[in-house]
C-alpha cells in the first residue's frame, strides 16, 4: 500500500513527460498530433462559417467540433492533474487560451446559435506557437528576435508619429474634401488617410477635387518615402546583431585566462597582456 | 514692501518650473497631466465631426470643449508671464501653434457654424511632439535622427525623380487612354500614375485600353523596384550611423605603439603587449 | 560495319553538344533560337486567349502553334535519343515540362476545346530558367542566390506568422463587420485581412463599422510595420554575404608573422614588414 | 578687318559661356532662369490639357506657349551657333529633346488640334535633368549612383524573375476564375497579377472564387515578401558602397611610394615595404 501514491506520481510524471515534454518519442508525438487536430479544428471552424458548407455538412462540422473539444477538455484535465503547481497554469496565458478555446462548444448548448462566442475557438491557433516555441527550428532566428527586440522602441516612436501625421493629414483632407465627396467625418477622413500612407489604398473613398488629389499625391510620396525608415532600422539592428555573433565565431582564446579574442591580428592578450598563440 | 517684487519673482520661477521643466515632479505631472487634456481634446475634435455624435452629445462636446479652451487659454497666460522673454515664446512656433489651437473656440462665437476653423484645433496634436521632445525615449533614438538627417538630401532628389517620372509617364498614360477612360486631364493622369507608382492603387481610375494596361504593369514594376531605393539609402546610412558611434565609444590607443584600441575591456595593447592606460 | 556504331555515337554526341552543350557556337545558337521559338511561342498562347485576337487571327494562330508543337516534339525526341541515360532524364523536372508542354496542342484533337488543356502550354516559360541558368548573368547573382538561402527559413518562419495573424484578425473583423458589410465568412474575412495586411487593398469588400475602420487601421500599420522584417533579413543577410566573398577573396597572410593579408595589392606585410609571397 | 573673326568668336564664346558653362554668375543665372522658364512651361502644358482652365484661359495659355517656344528656339539656335561641333549636339540625346519638345507648337499650325503632338512638349522634364546634373547637390549622391549601378544587374533580374511568375500565376487565375469574373483573357489575367504582386491593388478586377482567393492570398504574401529581395539588394551595396568610401576616407598614405595606407594598425606600406610615419 506503500507504493500506490509513488506509482501515481510515476504515472503523473509520465504524463507530464508527454504533454509537456518535447524530449521523449512520446512528446514529440503528442506534439504533431496536437498540433494535426489543432489545425483540422481551425478548418472545421473557418468552414462552419461558409454559409454553402454549413447547410450541407452542418452533422459533419457539429460531430468533428464535439470531438475535438472533448479532447482538448481531456488535454486541459491532464495538463492540470499532472502539473506540480496546477495554479500557475490555470492563471498562466497558454493556460486561458485553452481553457477559453474549449468552453465556447459547451456554452453553445446554454446560449444557442451565439456565432460570436464560437469564434472564440479561433484561439486555439495561438497555442501553434506554445508547441513550435519548443521546436527547434523558430531557435534558429535568435538574432532576428534580438534584432526585432532592440528596434521595438524605435518603431513604436515611428508608429506613434505616423498616427500623429495621421490625423494632421485626414483632418486636413476633411477640411478640403467634405462630406460630399465621401470624407463624412474626422475620423473617417483619419482612416482614408492610413489607407493612403500605408499604400493600401482600396478606392472606397477617393480624393475628387484638384487640391484634395494634389494632397493626397503628396501623402502618397510621404507613405511611399517614410516606409524606408522601419525598414532601415530593422536591417539595420540585424546587420549589427549578425556581425556581433560573427565576433563571438572566430573562436580563438587566451591560453592563460581564457578571454576571447576578438582580433585576428592581436598578438597578446587584451586582457592579462600574455602572449596569445597563432590561431 | 521690498519683498513683493521677490515674490513674485518666485511665483513666476516656480510656475515656470512647472510649465516649462521637466526635473521636478511637479513638471512632470503637468507635463502628464497636458498629455491626457491634449488627447482627450482631439478626441472631442474628431468627435464633433462626426454627425450622429454630434447630434446626440452636442452640449456635452460643448462644455468639454469650452473647458479645455478656457484651460488652454490660462496655460498659454501663464506661459507667457512667466518666460522672462515673452516675445521669443510668443513668435517661435510652439508658441504660435499654442495661440493658433485656443482661438477657433472664441472666433467659433463671432462666425457662427465655421467648420473649418474649429478644426484649427487639431493643431494641438502639434504640442505633444513638445512634451515628448524633452522626454526620455525619443532620445534613444538619436542614431536614427543622425541616419535620417544624413538621408534627408538623397531623398529629396529621389522625391523630385519619382515626381518628374510621374509627369512623363502621366502623359503618355493620358494620350494612350485618353479623357473617354477616366484620364481626364494630364495633372489628373500624373495623379493616377503617383497613385499606381506608389502602389496605392485605389482604383477609381484604372486602365482599360490592352497598352495602357501593359504601361500600367511597366508603372507598377518600376514603382514596386524603386522603392529599395530610400529603403536602401535609410538602411545603410543607419547601419553607418551604428558603427560610428561604436567607434567613437573606443577611441582609445595605445601609448606605446599608438595601435588603436578597438575595446572597451582591453587592458593590453594587442599588437606590442604594453600596458595601456584606463579609458 | 563496325564503325556503323561509332558513327551513331557520334552523331548522337554532336546533337548532345548543340542540344545540352552551350560551350560550342552551335550550342549557343541552339539556346538562342530555342528562347525565341519559346517566347514566340508564349505570345501566341497569350492571345490566343483574347476573344477578338482568336476571332480574327484564329488560323494564323493555330498554324504556329501546330508548328512549334511540331518543332518541340522533334527537340524532346532528340534530348531523349541523344542522352546517355534517358530516364533520368524523362523523369527529371524540365523533362516533365518539356513533355507537358507539348502534349496539349495533341489532346485538343481528341478533346475539342479543351480550354484548360492550352493553358498548360505556358509551362514553356519554365524552360526558359534551365537556359538562361546555364547562361553567364545569372551566374553572377550567386552572393545573392546564397543570401536568399539563408533567408529561407527566416522568411518562412515570417510568412507562418503572417497567416496566423490574418486568420485571428480575420476572425475578429468577421465578428465585427459580419456578412452584412460583405466579410461573408470567416475564410472571406481572412482573404480580405490578407488583401489588407499586405497592402494591397482591392477595395472590394471594405470596412464599413467605425469599430472596424479602427481594427483595419491597425492592421494596416501592422502590415506597413511588419513588410520590414523580411527586408531586413534579406538586406542583413546579403551585406554579410558580401563581406564573406570579401574575405576568401583576400585569404593570404604573411609566412614570417601569419598577419591575414587584407589587400589584394599588397606586397609586404603591415605588421612585421616583411615581403609576402604571391597570391 | 582682322579683328572681325576674333570678335564673333569672342561673342561664341561667351555666349558658349552662358549657356554651357555653370562657373560663371552668367552662367548660374541662366541655368536658374532656363529652369524657371520650363517649370512654367510644363504647368502650361498640364493646365491645356484641363477643359475648363483651357476654355476660361485659352488665349493667355495660348500666348505664353507661343512665347515659351519662342524662347526655346532662339536658345536651341544659339546653343548650335555657340558650340565648336554643331552636329555632336543636334545629334546628342539632349539635343534631340531640345528640338523635340520645341517643334509641337510650329507643327500645331500645320495640323489643327493635334492633341498628341502638343503633349510631347512634357519632354521639356527631361532638360531639368541636364541643368541639375551640373549642379552641386546632385554630386552628393555619388555613392548611390554607383550602388545603384552595381545593383542594376540583380534587380534586371529579379525583374525578369516577376514578369515570368506573373505570366505563370496569371494563367493559373485564368483558369481558375475565368471570363465570368473579369479574367477576360490571359493577358488581362496577367495584367491582375502584376497589379497584386506589386501590392497595388486597383480592385477592377478582383478573384470571386474560393480558389481563385486562396491563389490571390498566395500571390499577395509572395509579393509581400519579395519586395525584400531589391530593397535587399540596393541595401547591401549600398553598405558596401559607403564603406568603401569610409575606407578611402581615412587618410593616411605612404611617405616613400604615396600608396594611400587603409589600415589604421599598418606599420608598413603594403606596395613598398618602407616604414610608415604614424597617424
Amino acid at each position: 500500500m506503500s507504493n500506490q501514491p509513488i506509482l501515481s506520481k510515476n504515472w503523473k510524471k509520465k504524463i507530464h513527460e508527454v504533454i509537456y515534454g518535447t524530449h521523449t518519442p512520446a512528446g514529440k508525438l503528442f506534439d504533431i498530433i496536437l498540433l494535426i487536430v489543432i489545425v483540422y479544428s481551425i478548418v472545421i471552424v473557418m468552414l462552419e462559417s461558409v454559409p454553402w458548407v454549413d447547410k450541407n455538412y452542418h452533422t459533419f462540422l457539429n460531430i468533428s467540433e464535439w470531438t475535438i473539444t472533448i479532447l482538448f477538455t481531456l488535454e486541459y484535465i491532464l495538463r492540470v492533474i499532472s502539473i506540480r503547481k496546477p495554479k500557475t497554469y490555470i492563471f498562466s496565458f497558454f493556460g486561458a487560451v485553452d481553457l477559453l478555446s474549449t468552453l465556447p462548444k459547451y456554452l453553445s448548448l446554454l446560449f444557442i446559435g451565439s456565432q460570436y462566442l464560437t469564434a472564440f475557438r479561433i484561439l486555439r491557433l495561438l497555442r501553434i506557437f506554445r508547441i513550435l516555441k519548443l521546436a527547434r527550428f523558430v531557435g534558429a532566428s535568435n538574432n532576428l528576435a534580438r534584432a526585432l527586440n532592440a528596434s521595438k522602441t524605435k518603431i513604436l516612436v515611428f508608429v506613434f508619429f505616423i498616427i500623429i501625421v495621421s490625423i494632421l493629414l485626414g483632418t486636413v483632407m476633411y477640411i478640403i474634401e467634405g462630406p460630399e465627396h465621401g470624407f463624412n467625418s474626422i475620423p473617417h477622413s483619419v482612416y482614408w488617410t492610413i489607407v493612403t500612407l500605408t499604400t493600401v489604398g482600396y478606392g472606397d473613398i477617393s480624393p475628387e477635387t484638384p487640391l484634395g488629389q494634389l494632397l493626397a499625391s503628396l501623402i502618397m510620396i510621404i507613405g511611399y518615402g517614410i516606409i524606408a525608415v522601419p525598414t532601415g532600422i530593422v536591417s539595420a539592428e540585424y546587420t549589427s546583431e549578425m556581425n556581433k555573433k560573427d565576433t563571438t565565431d572566430r573562436g580563438r582564446s587566451c591560453s592563460t585566462c581564457s578571454t576571447e579574442v576578438l582580433r585576428n591580428d592581436a598578438k597578446f592578450c587584451r586582457i592579462c597582456g600574455s602572449k596569445l598563440n597563432d590561431a
